[in-house]
């Protein structure tokens, strides 16, 4: 089968790869029916996480079970299935708590490269969920998203307290923040208030429900912010980015007893204490635990209350991925689906 | 009337003062019953907080209303009060919302000085709680400890999800420490591990519910914990030192989806977003919204449910307040009561 293999910082190349087989008896494996680039790969694949050998890219997945181990119980062959970026036992302590993406047997997908034809997913039955049925094909995409970008975004969302009443903040116009966005919405957020200074994802985060838009930055993102919320700052914020900059922006947006949800993979992040211990935010984030949120996230789609889908704005064969990077590192394209 | 004043690091003096007055329709005066040195006056002390004019010390106090202002409605003299270390208006959004220690119109009781025969309490209504009658004598330091070291603790452990099932560690074994081990208790945690090098305050920890004491520090204190804990960490953590060291032990000791509660405050304090991040716990901390928990403390230390002014190991006359601090510099007290 084929896949994407990055070898340098801007050379993902599409790929002969081994076919992936059981390995242990709760493997399953999978034939994509889509999968896509996701703005954690642009880490990568600009040369932030180095590369020392030829990695397989991708973590986003759905698609048809060909194959499962002799333990799995909850998926069969024939089966639709979406799982999260990381497969998780769902037995654990840590499981049973809620926070699958912090498994003790956690596996990031991301290491068996989810952007190719074929995939073993570990842990089946802790991992993958099952729709009704075949999809319709307008919503593949939206399954495809709930792998991770809708998740992590509706994780940001809870972790950041939205509820009915609330005013939200939305650092970062990526995929995950434009889904921050509808998260917040279905969650019942009174005022959403998205930052983003690009005209195209300012439309579509209007279309998820964002009731402001905000093009400054910094101390004047920040300023901003007060303004629309009477000096106190917002009462939950997403942040999306994983910089400095962005940490402190929503740190600082956010009134005192209000909640931060941070989803962007820090990079070079560091946080003065006295600024979290005065600022009186709380704050939660990490790798998203989205299995915990799939059942949930499907019954939505599924009955069309919601279309995460729309994120993705450009969509190529499989065998074009290269060029799939190289539209989301440019910003021609928000998000890349995939087809195999 | 006499009150306590820094003039530079270590010289603590006992001086005549102006008689504290009505300045505003919404203060009270009181007439001090007691009154304490606080782990965080060390800061000052030491010189760690730069000294650049005599200042006036002290935020914790109990006493008998002399005086109010003519807007005052839920006090009145002759009331024995207690107020939190940061007098709120009790009316605005934050206060509202359970945040008083961050009101838009908070005052901060050190800048008025407890340590003093007579203190102006600004916004009464707001900031002060009177007990049901004049307190039995021995009551008196536990309500005294409700004004910031109880109130901190308990802040502590609830912003740390403390609650039934749950194991919980406390870094730092000073008063607030020791109240948040008394905290965790009253808020039903099943194990509580007090992490402590000192015999005496081992002791104090168990007289308060803590199920194990944790003697290692740094990097052998996070492995204690986790050997205790199935590998996983804690679920709750009480964060009650401020440097460095004691964040990143209380940060590295909770398992992923745990809570960490900070009140330490913070000096001098970098976390990197990476550790965040991976971590996945909950990080909430500040100056303890004491205010919000009084009624019930108080109604606790009335009923003799709790005895928190067990942390006062050494009582002395106002006059000797210099005297006061040398000893919780030098560790031959763990907290300091001062009689006016």
């Amino acid at each position: 089968m084929y896949g994407a293999v990055i070898h340098a910082p801007g050379d993902v190349r599409y790929e002969q790869r081994d076919d992936p087989t059981i390995e242990a008896p709760t493997d399953a494996v999978i034939r994509l029916a889509a999968t896509c680039v996701c703005g954690s790969d642009l880490w990568t694949y600009r040369g932030t996480n180095p590369i020392t050998r030829p990695l397989r890219m991708g973590h986003e997945y759905v698609g048809v079970v060909e194959e499962v181990g002799s333990e799995v119980r909850t998926i069969a062959p024939g089966d639709f299935v979406i799982g999260s970026f990381m497969a998780s036992d769902g037995t654990c302590e840590i499981c049973r708590a809620g926070y699958p993406s912090r498994c003790v047997n956690v596996v990031s997908m991301g290491s068996l490269g989810a952007q190719a034809e074929l995939l073993r997913v570990p842990w089946a039955d802790g991992t993958l969920v099952a729709t009704p049925g075949a999809p319709a094909p307008e919503l593949v995409p939206s399954l495809l998203a709930a792998s991770d970008v809708l998740g992590t975004g509706w994780f940001a969302a809870d972790a950041a307290a939205v509820g009915p009443g609330k005013t939200v903040a939305v650092v970062g116009d990526g995929a995950v923040g434009l889904l921050g966005v509808l998260a917040a919405k279905a969650l019942g957020a009174e005022r959403i208030i998205a930052m983003s200074r690009h005209a195209d994802r300012q439309a579509l985060a209007r279309r998820f429900g964002a009731t402001d838009i905000v093009t400054e930055r910094g101390d004047d993102g920040v300023e901003r912010i007060k303004e629309l919320t009477n000096g106190l700052g917002a009462h939950s914020v997403i942040e999306a980015v994983g910089t400095q900059e962005s940490m402190l922006q929503a740190i600082r947006s956010t009134r005192a007893g209000g909640h931060v949800g941070f989803v962007g993979v820090s990079h070079g992040v560091s946080l003065p204490g006295e600024l979290l211990f005065y600022s009186e935010v709380h704050l939660f984030g990490g790798p998203a635990p989205v299995r915990r949120y799939l059942p949930d996230l499907i019954d939505r789609i599924w009955h069309r209350e919601i279309d995460p889908g729309l994120v993705f704005d450009l969509t190529l064969p499989l065998a074009e991925v290269a060029e799939g990077y190289k539209a989301m590192d440019e910003r021609r394209a928000i998000k890349t689906l995939l087809q195999p």
